[in-house]
């Protein structure tokens, strides 16, 4: 098939049949749903970026897998110059409106599975290799996007899988046959799911029936999705949400697993929690440098409409904000230090993937989490009281009372006021809408707890030759 | 008439005829409109608390000035037994969840006016302390919830009042007539005016026609309202939202005054921008005072939803958690001093007001707005991904998916699904919905810009004699 | 005898045999010891304050117990009025250069043992408080400064004082005779302790023999000093460490109890760990409200030095460190506010003590232990490299190179030279001086850890009541 | 000559006579001075490194300039790989106790003059850079450690270097000659300076005379250097200060010019500000960059200290010194990624020589000069008090009392009471000794202000194309 267009993308969903539902309702056709505009929208943008000028040449690559260009979203990084690329093209992502395309999941867990299948081949003579191998080379030729599904519902937390009152809490399998497994438990956090090609899905725990990772199409028997609409408002916009109305955050859902049958073909892992525990190291790594490199990207953004609405409103010379935007890009380069150090510090696993170092991608992802609620002060803090009061476009667009906005509204000369209102309306959206919200919950628990992150972070330093040092230096032998 | 009740405020509404806009439509009947819903009721806390049982006491006083008990939202302090019976009421106030309910201008204007006057009247001969007492009468009498109209657009801010091309972008006095003034401009920023019973406006820039201070009537001719709609959910919610579906978030105006004309008797300065710059010091104060009564509330409920879903969620024993706890406790009672500090250090006016010191509620205001992303973030970190990916209640309520819900939302054994999804909901609506976008900026930019509060705390010190100290210490003569 | 001069406190130590270690060496005479100079000295602040004009209101009170006139500083709080004169003579405290006069510990223990033998009498009919009172009463008519003896060795920090590998880890009683008790163990951190009228020593485990309170002469036998000098220069300075060559630091003791007997009449506990518990309560409210008022000083002192560096270096304009200094007086209202917000929330005691609110000054205590690194890099922002470069008193007053001094320190023209030098030198010495090192171990450990501070803290808000607001709110019943 | 010996560089330092003055009095012989030892003996450290096994490959380098092994401290850095070994190099001296060998300015200078040389020839047609490249070469053969004289006392700072009442306040050139030109005015701040094989000198304000390179003898006629002592305690020690005892701190420098004569082949820039800035930015960024690396070893320095008296105390298990742990990990990784990050964004000067990034060694001197004060917080609250009270060596080692604390020091069972004392004493010597002051003050200004550094960080971003983005998607065209 190639690398598929946009409109190729959104065609192709058209083919598939969830088992979808939206607040309350049962829902026969995502792809023209309105709830599910934005978030499709969204998800597209990757497969537009390939074939826009600008971007084509980072979004392509040749794959040593297969033999054919391919996206390099589906590309496997072999090496820090892979690493490289993609930090590349991930900055070329930034010049998107779009906050989140979703295809990071892909990487991810094709990376993981690669990995892991490897490990456990090894380690106990199986043979889910092979079944990865031509999974990656179906997604490269079919240009997927891939859905995740990684978090159980986990019932009481101070309890482990195999001891909760209710044992679906955590996915389990619940029969093996010859050709298959079947599956039963829920996914909790499943962003974009239902509009993907292909969902993977993964359980970790260290007890048998407790881990297991597969691929399943996402209209397999058994699958419901129970959905969380995306925050984009209902209405086309002209001035206000210039981000939320076309890419306002993606749904989310609850998939549920209702004795899903997984042919062995599509399992990568099955009961194996010694060697396969590599999956989650992988995953973890992989999808933690991705959101930093997003997060780094909307911190640049932060900056950029911090200085906007300074110049619209006159301030842009005052100290604090100066020094606030001198934080603001400090932080900025703090991530791309982390993004660039994780690919120099990466490695390549004995599989053949290279993997970006874990320790520097957590301490970036714990480390960017704590800036969206200082930028967001920042930001508002520069924009003042509008940011909550404006009028609504339909106002400035009303022949009565228009007339006051335009006049009231106006700032400095040489800026419109039709402008300053679009400035307004932009930190609007990006600090105090309903998708302000979801993409501040996104960034503090999206991919993990904070908590878990710095714990991982720490692991970056060795403290015990650390300890060492003080000790030789402080004459302690 | 007395204290008012809900209803009869409610009631007294119907009889006033502003004219209102919102998103693009004239609208005529406020009362009954569903986005002036959440506003409304929000603004009818104060009637009701003066005649709930908990609250009735804190709530009345008998007034000096016309002898009658009346509602002490109206009443004017006199010293720091004052300070300390609002206090109270204050944290009564806490127990609503509503989180604004806009009474604290009706003091602010009160006091703020009531000495200007006198000051003017003593410098210049003139007779508005007169017009202010009548007022303060009735708004005693009536049980007046007043609007105010404080900040003009103000168009380029490196200009002041008299240099902006538009002369009209700081509210001015257009003709000084025998029967009063005709005023021209428009105010930025003014919660829930339409629903008082009358507006305060002021402007005290130096220059005369530039330094006004008068009350309206909102359906005074040549006033027009440009709202944008409160945060409240479209429609009733069973558990979700609970704070906004109730209370979410006032309607935000723009008052434009088309050459307004204001009789004399309600006019309270216009031009004496020497002796009425006494006008901006205690409306100060007294707001930012007010608001630090609400964080702290606000602080007080963040920490009991933070132990709430710490709880649910099994972590509550979680050091991170604990720790972060420890924090916002802290952060509660270096409010509570600041609160009390302020009234300890309390000042009465020559006119017989008393008024909280200044510096202490402006350092208060900057601690305090500093504290809602961090409170934000702690939130949601005990919480988790759920805050931002739960179902609706729709779906919950659905028979065919419910039972999934049911099921995978459970958490602890002896919590029931539903409470845990009330709890949910509850940090969604206070941390990831649109009113809490609309909460956020209110508290950063609400009653004025943090750098501004930060210089005005920064006068706490006296910095003179500091460095007097550190020149004794030093031995410099 | 009334309240003392700096003299008869000086001249009473000569009466005094302690037996004395330090560096080595046996002391026999501490009062013209040079080591000694700078704690006796400070030792001696608040006895010359009784004494100085400004003062003198401040620091006398009648004793309602003895019905003298006593220095303020052994006078027994029994309402808030006690409290605010407290606080007023602390900040009168802060004009002196002496950063600690270690008189708090005097009116610590006194409160303490009062209160603590009041309801231990109660639980158990034992007859202490008299003794208490008595040693009340001599501590007021001879105006003692007292000594304390809190914090035992502790060996293995995870063990309890029972389950140590050596049961002298902790202070403990080994005897019990008619006429008295025998105890053994040791006292780390005592401040001041060999220049003190009397030493107050307590234990306060669960545990009988661990769990004792009384009063000892200083040269009791048995008892052994090992000192740590303080931090002043050995040699007098003109220009330099214009605090710690005058007031560097007090000498810290190990107090070593080698079977030391102390007779019943200067017992105020002595294994009643149920009521006696009240002791740690009212003395760690005490201590760290006092600890409180001194933090405040200094941090007050902190920000003259920063706005005089900064005139004389011509930067005071410059935007950050206007900013920086608004931060540090925000951080100084906060500490006022919480220190009277202590006492308006304080309690009475049955026995008729008046305390301070505990989680109150908790909260001081764990925020102003931050703001001393804050502070500090804020005064060297403000001043530069100077601090660390300058060259010393010795080559300024040198004929050769003084003149290479005078003409290259030269700031702004209506800046001495030697204003300069003598403000840099203020500043090395709070920030870069070894008695800056001792300062600052003081600050974060003195009086108790800062996570035992945190925890404390946390107990003022009343989080089981949070939460049920949160639950009301959220709908949960 | 080759790469010296400690031994070596010690030596040749006695055939300089330079004219040195500390405290009052003329230094003859500054190599078998106390106050020097120490200074003296930080600077061997790199010589001694180059003859240590483990660091004698990361120290020795062919140099492309004159085709011999070299040490690579003085080795001109032509492309990031040289940039990795030196990032290398720099961590290989974090085993030392050594704070400071004081190693980088060698390079800092030589690269800057390089690079200035070079432009300036270029735009002018003189012909400094054959001078530099005799230096380098010079340099090279001799291993020489320069010292550097770049900043100026300034006076007023509010006006500029051709204003003040005083011209010699900045550095400036009073006479040029056939053979040389002549030089007058100081350095402040001037590190080690004495005790160098050559000084770098330079004024670079935009005015002719204000703007001069050149390298100078120490012992050049009309050179005076008035030097402050380092902080190393007099006495040598056995179980204190074990950083400062030996390394503790160097002797800083104002370096006086009294009319000195610097022949042209010694000069590579004289009035040229307009090509010449270079200097300035390739000095900064090297600077700036090694200091990254210095800070980056003592954060991991701290970080082990740390974990080691936790250890000690049987703390290491509490939860807030686990998460402090982890801040300070993350802070390591930051800085190891900055540093990277660096010299992977570096560039090649036309001349040939490899600059790391300015922006992000300018964040990483500002993010570690932060971190300064949070890591010692860190370490005291995790040794508690005995930092500031334990008792001298000298006492340990006394027979009278020495058992005493041999007793009461001891921690847990399976750590010797010397070593828990060589713990503390060690965290008393990073923290809270005069040593630690002079440290803190070098981390703050040493290199140039925090704030300078923070507006160079800003550059790092695009704000102009950051504000374009921010346009874009707010539709603003």
């Amino acid at each position: 098939m190639g690398i598929r267009t946009r409109e190729e993308y959104i065609e192709s969903l058209r083919k598939q049949k969830p088992n979808v539902y939206m607040e309350g309702e049962k829902i026969e056709n995502i792809v023209d749903h309105p709830a599910f505009r934005a978030g499709i929208e969204s998800a597209a943008t990757t497969f537009q970026m390939c074939h826009d000028k600008q971007c084509s040449d980072l979004s392509r690559v040749v794959s040593p897998i297969i033999g054919e260009e391919i996206s390099r979203w589906t590309h496997l990084m072999r090496d820090e110059q892979d690493a490289f690329a993609k930090i590349k093209l991930m900055k070329g992502m930034g010049e998107s409106p779009c906050p989140c395309s979703y295809r990071c999941i892909t990487a991810d867990v094709l990376h993981a599975a690669w990995a892991a299948s490897h490990d456990i081949d090894k380690a106990t003579g199986s043979s889910y290799h092979q079944n990865v191998v031509e999974i990656v080379k179906q997604a490269q030729r079919e240009d997927w996007i891939i859905g995740g599904g990684f978090i159980s519902p986990k019932g009481d937390r101070s309890k482990g899988a195999t001891e909760q009152a209710d044992p679906d809490m955590y996915l389990h399998v619940v029969e093996k046959r010859q050709d298959g497994i079947v599956v039963r438990g829920a996914k909790s956090h499943s962003t974009a799911a239902p509009y993907t090609d292909m969902l993977c899905i993964m359980e970790i725990e260290f007890a048998e029936d407790y881990f297991v990772g597969f691929f399943t199409p996402v209209d397999a028997e058994g699958i419901t999705f129970i959905c969380k609409r995306g925050h984009a408002p209902a209405e086309s916009k002209q001035l206000e949400n210039p981000i939320s109305s076309k890419y306002g955050g993606h749904v989310e859902s609850m998939i549920v697993f209702d004795d899903v049958f997984v042919p062995w073909e599509r399992v990568f892992m099955c009961g194996e929690y010694g060697p396969g525990i590599i999956f989650g190291v992988i995953l973890g790594a992989s999808h933690a440098w991705h959101k930093c490199m997003c997060r780094r990207n909307n911190m640049e953004l932060s900056l950029g409409a911090t200085g906007l609405i300074a110049d619209y409103n006159g301030v842009a010379g005052a100290a604090h904000i100066v020094d606030n935007m001198c934080e603001m890009s400090m932080a900025v380069q703090i991530m791309d230090s982390l993004i660039t150090y994780a690919a120099v510090e990466g490695w390549k696993h004995e599989s053949g993937i290279f993997s970006p170092k874990l320790a520097t991608v957590a301490t970036g992802k714990v480390f960017s989490s704590k800036r969206v609620g200082e930028d967001r002060f920042i930001m508002q803090d520069a924009a003042g009281g509008l940011v909550a009061t404006m009028a609504s476009e339909k106002d400035y667009f009303n022949p009565e009372i228009g007339k006051y906005l335009e006049k009231y509204y106006k700032g400095k000369d040489d800026v419109s006021t039709e402008d300053r209102i679009r400035a307004f309306k932009l930190i609007e959206d990006m600090t105090a809408s309903e998708f302000a919200g979801w993409y501040h919950a996104m960034c503090i628990s999206g991919g993990g707890a904070v908590q878990t992150f710095k714990s991982i972070a720490a692991s970056g330093c060795d403290l015990e030759q650390c300890k060492t040092k003080a000790k030789r230096i402080a004459g302690i032998e």
